[in-house]
């Protein structure tokens, strides 16, 4: 025999067994519901393409963040770093035919050779969803009704959230004539929740901002009260700004259409604070955050943006969409004990009691199939005990067991693996107590 | 402005977009619910790996099937080229934690660098099942229940599974005194329906086979008849030996149980002729091919293999699965005319008559949808007739349209985009009538 080779895996890359698929999976099912009941639609883009595409006529050789090579054709490819990038690409390609408004959701893997510290891996599932084409704030305001009901359908109740608008910032800074310095200023004010007023305040001042401008900036993005309470407080300060009045205006009817729609007032924040460092987005921003579990941070975060597709196309597409954080989303449902611990998708285990009787055994598993109840068939004829250790392993919720006396009585024994008990039933009644149990 | 990078993919290379990916989702998800019905569990692997590992300790430096390159941390690493091979990893470092039998399925991108002709793409998925660590012909039989179960929930009904096994070819190869010979034997039998029986037979005697070797080697694999008659030949001309024997016995075993489980007779062929040129298999042996397209060729391929993860483990991992032929399947469905031409997820846009009534628009879209019908909200108050342009154009099946009439009224508007038909009805009546028309 040649020698072995070592099984494993490279830093910072992580196989899936059962126990971590199947959660993905279901939250996974569970986002392309949500998404498809709003009319996005799927599209997928290839995982490598050309290095210029995904980085931009001047990426950086020494880029480390992304897995970039030559192929066997010569050319200088990448993989996809993000699924905004590909969008955008896929968009300056395909809207003419496509047309607008166009709403689409992307689940897919992307990779970064980042620091593998902290838990971060290089590779990981991004599950964008955006509407381009459109400026209108219906877009907007969809955005956290889909943010609302995709939490709710994983199970979630207590969630906030946070919503602001660009312009209202850009209102604020043209009052301050600070309209020139908007993305330093934003990257600072990004990091409230992180470094406290303090350190934010003297990170502006270090840049061309006064020391009263930076006050007053914090003062508004600390503003504390209600919803109501907020909007008054900037309609009274800021009204007179055209530009921090579209962007209240906005807010407003977000907040109205949303609360008559039927999301909760309570799972709405103004939140002046959220300022979102990326230069791309131009009007209403979002974070949501678990009210118990704060310190993962955001898991769905998004906005709107003027120009999706700017490097690769002269027509303007604007549009707006968020991304759910499917890692941390992950981590939080298991922390807050919402997933399931079974690493097998059928709940019951058929056992094989005698593999004379396999024919008889399938054709069970079959009717009850037909009626939506997952069952696995033991592919062996070893001992009962064996099988049931098996099946109490994997976290199937009940056990079939039929061998020459129930044959002969027409009966099957389930037998209820958290509780170990067990009952005879008639076989033409299998499907509708198996269903009780399992409901 | 700098300028623009031009929108393109790489050769092999493509975009998914709605009308692409809908029926990508389908078929995924169909094979999702067949695969969990039966109890397979999922599981995936990083689409990156050391190339040792996916390549072996002597994989060719030229090899241009694979993309390989030298990542950041100078690791030799490769895009993986298939499924089966990060399996045979994934079980060879975990099976001990996992324990046996373990059943998987995976599904997911796999990369090859080869020739782009005849509607072959380099980035395609996969889509695998398996069940390990099992001897016994249970799971080889579960394998045409899952086929068939399978096929059925995409709506396909004529199809036939060919099953042959490889003891059977062994035996008679013994009993021809060509044991040694097997692999290059079995590669030519494999091309019989592409290439016919001289060439055949011209492949094999130009090797160490003799005339009436390969003439009896044909007229086994070219056998006609009913399942019942090839096994009573088989019996008789080679039951005398022990390999043949137990070849048929399981073929024999494998037939009665799937017929009695409920597939149709009419699905299951013997076939003597599949042989599936890879070494790799050891006992029964699958294609699948739809009668009324049979030039696509098989749909759906496996077998039972001894020695899964040999590599990388001195554990011997036994198995059997096959795998989905996921772009055949698809572009038979097309052809066949079983894939809906629709670019929406939703069957429902509900028109934006008037941006004053987006709440009540909103809390409409909302009830729906929580009685599982998909609604889009136009996200713009465009004319009516450019949003019912959208809705055919996109295929929604219905439109819903509420001005101030119909709100004073207490009614809805449907259109029927079909037919053109329009109907009002009373508000709370909305959810009923629809799931009528949508049914």
């Amino acid at each position: 025999m040649a020698d072995l080779i070592q099984p494993r895996t490279l830093k910072g890359f992580r196989d899936y067994p059962p126990e971590l698929m199947l959660p993905r999976e279901h939250l996974l099912e569970q986002a392309r519901r949500v998404y498809r009941s709003y009319g996005f639609a799927p599209i997928d883009t290839p995982a490598l393409e050309y290095a210029e595409i995904l980085l931009g006529k001047g990426g950086a050789e020494s880029d480390k963040q992304h897995y970039r090579f030559t192929d066997h054709g010569g050319r200088d490819v990448a993989l996809r770093f993000d699924l905004t990038v590909p969008f955008a690409r896929f968009a300056a390609e395909h809207i003419g035919k496509l047309g607008t408004p166009f709403k689409r959701y992307h689940m897919g893997l992307v990779w970064r050779g980042e620091n593998t510290q902290r838990g971060r891996y290089r590779e990981f599932m991004q599950c964008d969803f955006d509407t381009i084409g459109v400026t209108g704030n219906a877009a907007d305001i969809e955005v956290v009704l889909v943010i609302n009901d995709l939490l709710v359908a994983l199970g979630l109740e207590r969630f906030a959230i946070h919503i602001n608008n660009r312009l209202v910032l850009n209102g604020l800074l043209e009052e301050l004539g600070l309209a020139g310095h908007s993305k330093r200023i934003l990257i600072a004010l990004d990091k409230l929740s992180k470094i406290g007023p303090e350190a934010v305040a003297a990170e502006m001042t270090a840049g061309d901002v006064q020391a009263n401008q930076a006050g007053r900036l914090l003062a508004l993005a600390q503003t504390q009260g209600s919803n109501t309470e907020i909007l008054a407080r900037l309609r009274q300060e800021f009204g007179g700004n055209a530009t921090a009045a579209e962007g209240i205006r906005c807010l407003e009817e977000l907040l109205a259409v949303a609360i008559e729609a039927g999301v909760p007032n309570e799972r709405l924040h103004l939140d002046l604070a959220i300022a979102r460092g990326l230069d791309y987005y131009t009007g209403t921003i979002y974070e949501t955050f678990l009210t118990d579990l704060p310190g993962i941070g955001s898991i769905c975060s998004g906005g709107r943006y003027d120009n999706l597709a700017g490097l690769y196309t002269k027509q303007q597409l604007p549009g707006v969409g968020a991304s759910l954080g499917l890692d941390r989303l992950l981590a939080a449902l298991e922390e807050l004990k919402l997933l399931e611990a079974r690493s097998t998708p059928a709940p019951v285990l058929l056992v094989q009691f005698s593999a004379d009787h396999l024919g008889a055994y399938q054709k069970m598993a079959r009717a009850l199939r037909a009626e939506g109840i997952g069952v696995e068939v033991y592919p062996e004829a070893k001992k009962v005990g064996q099988q049931l250790q098996y099946a109490e392993k994997r976290g199937f919720r009940a056990a079939l067991i039929a061998g020459p006396d129930e044959f002969a009585k027409g009966t099957w024994k389930i037998k209820i693996l958290d509780t170990r008990e067990e009952r005879a039933v008639p076989t033409d009644e299998l499907v509708d107590v198996l269903q009780k149990i399992l409901q």
